[in-house]
């Protein structure tokens, strides 16, 4: 099922290979739009069984055209730029020479150790003089965008109208709809509780939403550093990260060649990229962080919003009185960028130039609706250091900065932590609430106990299942490599999957309409025995198909009314069945069982349908 | 460091090799009791290095002798009888001749299928006509027993006296004392608020406690299936889980051979051992759940108290009329043993023997103190059935036969589920605190979501920190194989360290005084880059190691102010210190950090410890 297209490779450094192919018993399915009828909004398609008797199930799928054996991908190509119309279509935007690229964009790096540029570059566009090209601004004057009816319909999977029935769930004053309309999703932009980013140079993107009204979306870290991976290594990790769930990725790279490996991302990804800026000004300043300049940065910010970065993680809001309240930290300063920053501002006397810049950052992320996530430079790296007055201050100014960004049209979220154990989960995610005016909150984690590395996926998936609940709209992962080292592939798949096992369950406890019908429908086949309709409806069908296949390999077992956990003999579900059908036969055809259970209530003790009254 | 004792094979089926040896950095060391002198309590002290400054870390210590070089263990001996003494001397107890093993009891396995019989049988003990030896028992008659003292030593893991620091937490009513005193552990058991399993023919066993205002436990399921698995891989199983800090193992046997493979895992076993009796009396009868009697159950109580078995699921809740309400469940009844008892029932028209018989299992149960975990029969097997009416009216029951119980002196527990979305979790131990009177609840995950075979740890595990912060006293694992097939070896190990996190995040959370010391300690070596204190520190220190070392596998980087996640340059932990330092130099080593932060909030927005005033 699985296929890996190899890139004929030329000279210089390995072309990426990556994964292709439909997921096991699915199918890629688009969904036209109404008001936007050219929109083809992608799907999953589980089919089942036909003993099932029941339509397939449709879930949210960010794979891309790479599960779709329709579509003939080609990473040297790049995705097909269908999102190119839409932005051209709105008249608000102009071409332009991009920015010359420099040799300390890569780092320096040159012959065989320069990643090969993109063979296709698109000269980038901007915004006309004066105007915001973002969804903020177009939600606000009341335009629905084709990128917000992509979303509606997106969310939605498939279902056309709300349910009727009774909602159960809890969802702390949130106000998740029963059906997902293009209207709401351009309210809760304009509001500020959700933002698309969609970077007007992203033309591959298919649009997602994030926001606390909407199903709880994950992020996937990777990038290469000074000491590891590759370009290749990169784009294959993307590939495989959406493959499995992720909802937008990363670029955290580091060392040389960052700009052609961005590149390379960029136009082979259909979910929003996100980057650190900084991390590409710090390599720019040889890793000398007092050497950083607004202008270097400046330059680093159109570099990456020419390419169509969608976020951008800033750290704006560590200020110079903030650093002093780590001192007494266990662990300090844990951000890569906060500490970067931190640095700057004790070896300056200063307030950072992303703080005193934000009104010029404004400008530029305006003229490309590139998204901020506000970094949380200042969150606790360990338990220890959870809840504390250098975290709260930092939030403080987040929501202050949100609310100069939301006055120049920009889209905002906020990150949060970190290392927080459970009692102090909640208290997070209200004063984020509180304080940042229902920006999305994206949050790390957190991790509810600091003594677990090589397993911080699960102490980690514990605190984002819990705050996702508590209304927080995005997840980044961490992978079994946190604290130890540069995640590779199976890490990748690892932490995608336990985070969208997070997501989910903060989806069903939130009441997210419709977020269960994937649990029943699995739970059906496994009460059924239909071990592969059960494997397909599983988030790693692979995983599920091979641990059963360790002990019962052969086909004639993906039937048996049982397995090795318990055997034949022991399968409380093949026993229900019996159970089921002796009930049945004891007379119970006619009323049915729940009838009877009504009947033995209001009678008190004795269930005797054969021969009431007899011992 | 791990080395394996290999038994010299005979005949016959294979004889266990387990893993033996210290754990990296670990040395077990023992307390000596004051009110029992003779007591020698176990735990691990983890050492740092001499740089840290700090004393050994201690932690729990569930591995037995197998982790202290000093003590030559020996499969085929058994552990050393320590607790023997203690029982014998309370004078309430009588040896006899044990009950004559049956063919029945193997499965009528003989020859090489036959599992040798251990080779040291020693006469079992029961009570002296009409008396009670329970645990509950003494502590109403206001004894403290060498158990009792012995947990409250192993408790405090070495503190004499309470911290007098604050505490941090949300214990949701509970009553965690700061310090555990042996006078504490008795009000507990005699209030039915905790249990020491112990049964008086288990004189291995180092006691250990379960209870609300305790450390939460963990326990880890194994045992053959007719499908899968031998005696030796289960006694390794064990030996396994315990290293890596179960705290009770349940022997869920079926198949043949189940009375000679559990003689074998008591015998080794200092952790107490629970078993399902049902399994093998329904084993007795070939399977055929209608043909059970209370006779070959009574008998087969018997047999298993007889060898030591600490623990029996009875899953006495499954009434006549309850089973009628699972007709409209999704996954029916998914418990084993309620299955098997719901058929039993239908069949006959009748009430349970396990129900009607209640009494006489008392008998049975305070004859040699077998604490009762009371079986959930009706948990929910999906999100789609938790909480439901089945579920709701056995929990009823199982309250009113506490009652019954603790009325015969018998120490009981009380099983939940199962299968619960996040926002349904709550209810569930409210419940059963209100219906059970505060009896400890042991629940299996539950799992949050049913979309994830093949990650059904870490489904479960965010139910199970979750309900373990609010009050759960035990947490019973789920393996990565759960819904799939049998747990292997690894899938024991990561079942174990995911439920150790669960557990140790639901004690940070419900502010158990002590547990956060490990985390600060790891925190301290992590931010300090001392790796080796990081990885001996962890959960599982092998794993730790090892994917430090995937990317960076010399011995120089184990002292390196990086790893291979962020390279040198992006270190924040680096950074962190150079910010310190840069801090320092600034002129704030006289008032120090905290000092100076005070100040920046009094006089507002400027930070310049230089030169006051100047920009």
């Amino acid at each position: 099922m699985n296929q890996t297209t190899q890139i004929p490779q030329t000279s210089g450094p390995a072309l990426p290979s990556v994964t292709t192919g439909p997921l096991p018993g699915s199918t890629r399915v688009y969904v036209p739009g109404v008001l936007h009828p050219d929109l083809r909004v992608p799907m999953r398609q589980i089919a089942l069984h036909p003993s099932a008797g029941e339509p397939p199930v449709t879930v949210y799928d960010s794979s891309g055209a790479y599960t779709d054996p329709a579509i003939a991908t080609d990473i040297a190509q790049g995705l097909a730029p269908v999102r190119g119309a839409w932005v051209s279509a709105r008249g608000d935007c102009v071409a332009y020479a991009a920015r010359a690229v420099q040799p300390a964009d890569n780092g320096f790096a040159t012959g065989e150790r320069l990643v090969p540029a993109f063979p296709h570059l698109r000269p980038p566009l901007r915004a006309v003089e004066g105007k915001a090209v973002t969804q903020l601004a177009y939600a606000r004057a009341g335009i629905i965008t084709p990128e917000m009816e992509y979303v509606a319909i997106r969310e939605n999977l498939g279902r056309t109208a709300a349910s009727g029935s009774a909602r159960d769930g809890e969802d702390f004053g949130a106000a998740i709809p029963d059906l997902v309309t293009p209207e709401f999703v351009r309210q809760e932009i304009a509001a500020g509780r959700a933002i698309i980013p969609a970077n007007i140079n992203h033309p591959e993107l298919e649009p997602m939403i994030i926001g606390r009204n909407f199903a709880v979306k994950i992020n996937a870290n990777m990038g290469t550093s000074a000491v590891t991976s590759s370009m290749a290594e990169e784009v294959d990790k993307m590939v495989w990260s959406i493959r499995w769930g992720a909802d937008t990725v990363m670029d955290l790279s580091t060392g040389r060649n960052i700009h052609n490996t961005r590149e390379w991302i960029l136009r082979n990804a259909p979910v929003p990229i996100g980057t650190v800026p900084l991390y590409q000004a710090l390599e720019k300043v040889d890793g000398v962080a007092e050497n950083l300049t607004w202008e270097i940065y400046r330059d680093t910010l159109i570099e990456q919003a020419e390419q169509g970065v969608d976020y951008f993680t800033i750290h704006a809001g560590v200020r110079l009185h903030h650093i002093p309240l780590t001192a007494g930290r266990v662990t300090g300063i844990v951000s890569r960028g906060g500490s970067i920053m931190a640095k700057w501002c004790l070896h300056h006397h200063r307030e950072s130039f992303l703080y005193t810049h934000f009104d010029d950052i404004c400008d530029i992320m305006r003229a490309y609706d590139v998204s901020f996530s506000l970094g949380d430079g200042l969150r606790p790296g360990s338990v220890a250091d959870a809840n504390d007055a250098a975290q709260f201050a930092e939030l403080e100014t987040l929501g202050e900065l949100t609310r100069i960004a939301w006055a120049k049209d920009c889209q905002v979220m906020i990150e949060g932590p970190g290392h927080v154990a459970m009692h102090k989960i909640k208290a997070n995610m209200d004063k984020q609430l509180a304080t940042c005016g229902e920006a999305p909150f994206y949050t790390l984690g957190p991790l509810t106990t600091d003594i677990a590395p090589g397993y911080d996926h699960i102490t980690s998936a514990i605190g984002a299942a819990m705050i996702g609940w508590f209304g927080t709209a995005m997840l980044c992962y961490v992978t079994p490599k946190e604290h130890l080292g540069l995640p590779d592939r199976a890490d990748v798949k690892m932490g995608v999957i336990t985070y969208k096992i997070a997501a989910h369950a903060a989806d069903l406890a939130k009441g997210l309409p419709g977020a269960q019908a994937r649990d029943d429908a699995l739970s059906r086949a496994r009460f059924e025995f239909r071990w592969e309709d059960q494997f397909n409806l599983s988030l790693d069908p692979d995983t599920a198909r091979s641990f059963h296949d360790e002990t019962l390999p052969k086909e004639a077992h993906k039937t048996a009314h049982f397995c090795s956990m318990c055997g034949p003999k022991f399968c409380s579900m093949r026993i229900s069945h019996d159970i089921r059908a002796a009930a049945q036969d004891l007379g119970a055809q006619a009323e049915g069982m729940a009838a009877m259970a009504l009947k033995f209530r209001e009678k008190g003790e004795v269930y005797l349908p054969a021969a009431e009254g007899a011992e």
